[in-house]
């Protein structure tokens, strides 16, 4: 009774047959597939959760007054990013039988209704999950690499230049690289490892951003003659709050990409995962407080973040104590980093070119060294990635400064973009 | 070794049997079993974290004098609604065997301790999952109707009006129309579909609280002579937090709807609640951009959360593309409905009517139009569920008014119900 | 076609092999296998998200000027604990055969990367997981006892000491009681009964926070001559969110404890835990109301908490409406601890030696009370483990103080730990 009512109700509707026959006894395949299929689907739920993880960071660790402008970004990156991947990139990505470099894209099928897909995937290609879990497990990974930017550029991108640049980003440009390797392109051909994208997701973000901000320029009054002037983070709690979700999240980012609920496999990415980003985040810890004199909790946060990027290539192939180590090179990396692109002005409020770029390039290197991977082949493929997302930002932001500007004018980036673009504070003190 | 020493001590106490022989294989439908009631499980703690969700809007888009207020409202009613649930509501939702329109409550069985229960689920009419699996999934539920009218009726309602309104609304109100379609009733004979609650949760919560509102009134100095006076909202980060977190909840919310762990059923609605949701989004903030001139985040926000209630009724049934669309028109209904219920001086400071009232009706009408199923049915059923919470809503609010009052007095919304009610500021910035 | 490409990509290089042939069907052991370890992995990631809930109630609960240092703390518990749990902590807490007092830690087994491990789990001792998926679940665990203390010692503690006793605390005293029980040690052989941890994790927690406070003493004007003097929380939204999370992780602290995906075990579970968090909060709303005559939002959330810890032990065991019973006069406890301890001036910032501590053993002894257990055996097991975190954690902070020192001067007390230690205040308001 109770709620199977329900589904008789709907089952009259006319639509959704299950994959199983109700009186027969499943098969051990089919059962095993569900298990599988309900992994992607949760890893999909996790992998969202990161864009509440990225916004909050970057929220966080900027300025209180660009607060509202930063939220209305990583909304309209998710959204915008998820639709676009629906309309072309996802086709693009995965074009089917592919060596190449580039795919046309096109909207993803609309079949599934009548429940064809599901089985062919018991049967054919897809021996783990329907077609539909992994058009939105991959849907929710795609929109990440526009955040990414969306941290380095903060405080003083033009709204409308930067909704555009992600949209095209996100739509056009993540999937050509990722056909690379995840579509069976060129560099899956080669042999190329990276297990859930230090490159092809984080190195990507990463240059993409690095062009961006070249074109951008930096905050005003950030490099001034007298130095570098610190712009303090405004709310370090939410950063925090942030940096955990991203990690939580990344249970479902390296987990899901194992693409089942294989036992050895996705223990191992658990565990590599979660110990290379515990060892960035005292990596971090140790380097920041050598070169700084002070604890500083910004360093250990994006430690953890980096320790996580490191591992990202190699989480299914490094052993836990090389994921360590790999994490723990990570989290140094991230501060030598940071220091080194505020000496050569390259603006970037959240660390994201440290964090997700120069990380993004040690963690696929680290298959190479850690992990049983060709060196070779893993440095020939986070360049081609990193160059190529660096190219193409770069041209496509250059052309968007050209057609319409990318950055606010000096009053507004003065005032804050919060009440010069949206009109409202982020936060409202007064008593009203 | 290890853990299972443990097994073996609890064990020892004498307590809880498991549905497998440990020595014997398990049979496949005893596996599938398994996946199916695990999934349930999980969705249940999704669905708990949008009580989370829900009090981090309505703090986040209130002002900061009520946030302590808001937060314990919103503590209240997940722990007396779950507490009343499991006396009263949970019964009286599933009575049985029942065609009618009431049925009388009476507390969860208490039998489950003997096993009896989980082996009744294998072999009769629980298919997918066992008795306290279904209760928890459902208690979890029932409480956010009362939620939603937390929202609406915040900064000026009285705490203990408002805490025994929410009780007797989730014990006694919510089930009645939940035994309508999901325990059985009129509804679900007249073959109407409401997969995971468009009406039975979201415009049943939408239109309770509108009644509520009517009688309460707007808040002081919202409606002046010169106009609306818009207030603020005191911390969009928490707002963004909240709308974040609900969206992830939805996974459950829909997904764990499926009750079973079906691959094909669960994919599809993973997929049409994520993208109608990001469509609503989408449709939000275009439609608002176009009527206030600005990129608003409060309506983007409120656009995403649009979208989700717009598929909640038709998730199982819609396709992808009807889905976003589906979504999208929801986000676009939103913007106007916000806007028309500040006209009639309806005054919601959280946009509660609109996003769950209003779409609401729109998702359920959606089943009708992109999913299959029978308009004329949709119509009588979303607007007699509607119409019972709004008249039952407004019959109670109206006697805990003549009873002990609903409002609290003049001066003690101006100060803010946090020191007046509580004696504690939510946020305290002073070094102490 | 699509990523099973990169699988084959990635077993080129030579690792991992996976369970199951790809080619033959599973087995419904193996298939079992499956959802059961995932779980585990599920679990590990709820217990994860339980350290940002820490860290958000410290920091929300206290003042504004010690948040950084409470979220470094915070970062550095989780990374540090997990790290010595890898190289020491679980195997001496998980020693194998084993009926004594303390065994000797060693890192954990690297052998895992060639597949053995899980071959021996699907046909010895581990029935139903992982080796990899039992070390980071029981990671994740064990850096919560540290934290516990955080909370207690908030706001005054020296940071480089604590980072110390922190890490000493998680590696080496925590597995010591945890092989009592857990690890097959004493009292696993008396027949103690506690499920997840309320004294192994809770009142150990508790009670080394207790040892730590005495050395410590209060904050400076906390206790004056005209009494107690309020010092009020910074950020009650974030206190709020942090609750919210810690209740989201107990399913997986909890229900991974089943150690499986058994469906009437961690069904039951969740309703036990579920319903003994929401009971903990109205005991302690009508507790507080009627001792303080305000409703008092702290209190509601310490509540929660406390109706959490009072399951912990018996949720396996303890019937529902006795989970409720439990968990309701663990809401009732914690409001009079809470008051008790600060009559006896022992100054607890987040009430931590209440909800973790003095509910941790109730908890225990419900399971002799409502569970079955032996009533004597709970008491001496609870006792014994409390006595071990005090008396260990007294000797090992003292030597501390003797060492290093463990408390900040008066001067940076005042200013607050976040400038004088880290160099930067946790919320920037002004716009730089």
């Amino acid at each position: 009774m109770r709620k199977l009512l329900v589904t008789t109700a709907i089952g009259s509707l006319g639509l959704m047959g299950t994959a199983f026959a109700e009186d027969a006894a499943p098969t051990t395949t089919e059962v095993k597939f569900l298990i599988d299929n309900l992994w992607i689907l949760i890893s999909a739920a996790l992998v969202f959760i990161m864009h509440l993880g990225f916004a909050s960071v970057e929220a966080g660790m900027c300025q209180r007054k660009n607060t509202v402008n930063i939220m209305f970004k990583n909304v309209w990156i998710v959204c915008i990013g998820a639709v676009g991947y629906m309309l072309w990139g996802f086709n693009a990505m995965y074009p089917g039988d592919f060596g190449g470099f580039f795919a046309a894209g096109s909207p993803i099928a609309a079949g599934f209704a009548e429940g064809q897909d599901t089985v062919d995937n018991l049967t054919s290609a897809y021996a783990d999950y329907t077609y539909w879990a992994d058009f939105i497990f991959q849907a929710m990974f795609a929109a990440t690499a526009a955040t990414i930017v969306s941290g380095a550029v903060a405080e003083r991108v033009k709204l409308g230049s930067f909704m555009i640049y992600a949209a095209v980003l996100v739509t056009f440009l993540y999937p050509v690289t990722g056909s690379w390797h995840w579509g069976g392109g060129w560099l899956a051909e080669k042999g190329f490892g990276d297990f859930a994208g230090s490159s092809l997701v984080h190195a990507f973000g990463g240059f993409a951003a690095l062009a961006a901000v070249i074109i951008l320029g930096p905050r005003a009054g950030k490099y001034t003659k007298s130095g570098v002037k610190p712009i303090l983070p405004s709310n370090l709690p939410l950063a925090n709050i942030g940096v955990f979700l991203l990690f939580l999240g990344w249970f479902g980012f390296n987990g899901g990409s194992v693409l089942s609920a294989d036992a050895a496999t996705v223990s191992l990415v658990f565990v590599t995962t979660a110990m290379a980003g515990f060892a960035g985040g005292i990596g971090a810890i140790l380097m920041s407080w050598i070169v700084t004199k002070k604890p500083d909790l910004s360093m250990a946060l994006n430690g953890m973040l980096a320790g996580l990027v490191s591992i990202t290539a190699g989480a299914d192939v490094i052993p836990p104590y090389l994921a360590l180590l790999a994490g723990f090179i990570g989290g140094i990396i991230v501060v030598l980093s940071v220091g080194f692109f505020d000496k050569i002005k390259i603006d970037d409020p959240v660390g994201a070119i440290s964090v997700h770029g120069v990380v993004g390039i040690w963690g696929t290197l680290a298959v190479g060294i850690f992990g049983g991977g060709n060196f070779g082949v893993q440095l020939i493929g986070t360049l081609s990635i990193s160059a190529f997302a660096f190219i193409t930002s770069f041209i496509l932001f250059f052309i968007i400064k050209l057609i319409m500007g990318v950055r606010v004018d000096e009053q507004e980036e003065h005032e804050g973009l919060d009440v010069a673009e949206h009109g409202v504070p982020a936060y409202n003190d007064s008593a009203n």
